[in-house]
């Protein structure tokens, strides 16, 4: 136990100073645990997580096939996925959505093995969590996870995932929410826990972090909340272009 | 029509005047006849055209919906109103798309009044002519136009577009196809003349013209084709992101 918390550790570190040039020279806009992520000629980029990365997309035989417009749904991952395709074409890139609304950790877990092993990814782009603290609100749901669960869950995946997928680089996207719509005063600051808990996790792994909740607080100075996002959580097209663009300076 | 002539003229030497900066300071992948648009706040911009602008948006409520995801489809059109949306947040931009598959000159020409003029853009885009030419090479299709009426045809829907809306400033796409898929060398050098007479169009009436053959020309010397055009017609996801950047880029 104690030599896996020194490897973590390390690996924190290591990232940390990793990311440091990286971290000085960009924008506000941008902070990574792990340097920028240079992608090797033929990568295969999954996207998993929830609604927001979900976005509509098509299931069945499109999600078959990598950078298909239908299953890439219409949201950060598909604004994402365009933005790289044209930004490296000769990379021969191969982009994939997988994200289901409504997931939790916990689904994710369900379907690790044949939603994200199975398609042996290069790079792994996860976001999850505002379903976590949100479903274990409401009196019909459910669903009682907690906090805790929250972290441990998350933990336990992505210590499945360097085990399966040793090489698989990892991009965790921080929980966010907009205090508007849905998302009333009452969220916080509960909610703030379970975005410290992403952060706490991308740096045992050495992850790379997209600061979602950064990002969108930064733009709310100045414009109304509900340009970015109608409901608190999901984005408008507005708020999926800022995030794609902050998701793509992750990398070279 | 002699002072018409003139007051064309007059415009195209005006709007060429005026694009002569940016384009001294623009990469080689932008070029207008005028110069870059600047946006004013509550601005409506409107995307027209064929199945490349369509890109199987939706129709009905979401499309009467501006910076609706759903109804600006999944093509260049969605990826231009999200970076737009994005760059200008404090525009408060209204974005619509009408484009339909399948359509040619005339198919705009009949919905003219109730897709463009109701809805008073004040920038209009177009991008039309691939199935003008496409259509009329079928032997089981019934059109027969040719590219004088491509040509006429065209002008005297940017002559209704300026009678109706004087204010609108009008981009025009060049029509643009690659030889793979579905385009054989037999398309060259008739389908050449289509886009000659865009230009011409763009120049007789002072719009915006993107050189989309000439941008997709350009990455064509070192990736295939088909990265950017699966049949040749259709541009895929990288290449409708290649195509939204060239769009924007006509903005200030």
């Amino acid at each position: 136990m104690n030599s896996r918390r020194n490897f973590l550790k390390n690996s924190a570190l290591f990232g940390s100073l990793v990311g440091l040039p990286s971290l000085l020279a960009s924008t506000p806009a941008r902070a990574a645990t792990a340097g920028p992520i240079d992608l090797k000629k033929g990568a295969v980029i999954l996207f998993q997580g929830d609604s927001i990365t979900d976005s509509g997309r098509s299931r069945g035989r499109p999600a078959s096939q990598p950078n298909n417009s239908d299953a890439l749904g219409k949201g950060y991952a598909f604004l994402a996925a365009a933005a790289l395709l044209r930004k490296y074409p000769g990379k021969d890139l191969k982009i994939f959505n997988r994200g289901i609304s409504g997931n939790k950790i916990p689904d994710l877990a369900g379907r690790w093995e044949k939603d994200t092993v199975a398609l042996q990814p290069d790079v792994l782009s996860i976001l999850i969590g505002v379903n976590d603290y949100w479903h274990s609100l409401r009196s019909n749901n459910p669903y009682k996870g907690t906090l805790q669960d929250y972290e441990n869950g998350f933990r336990d995946l992505l210590k499945r995932t360097k085990e399966k997928l040793p090489g698989t680089k990892i991009v965790l996207c921080e929980p966010f929410v907009l205090e508007t719509g849905t998302v009333t005063k009452a969220w916080f600051p509960a909610f703030d826990e379970y975005r410290k808990a992403a952060r706490k996790i991308a740096e045992e792994f050495g992850a790379t972090f997209i600061p979602c909740q950064s990002v969108l607080n930064d733009v709310s100075k100045d414009i109304p909340k509900n340009y970015w996002s109608h409901d608190g959580i999901h984005l408008t097209l507005a708020g999926a272009q800022l995030m794609a663009n902050a998701w793509v300076s992750a990398f070279k």
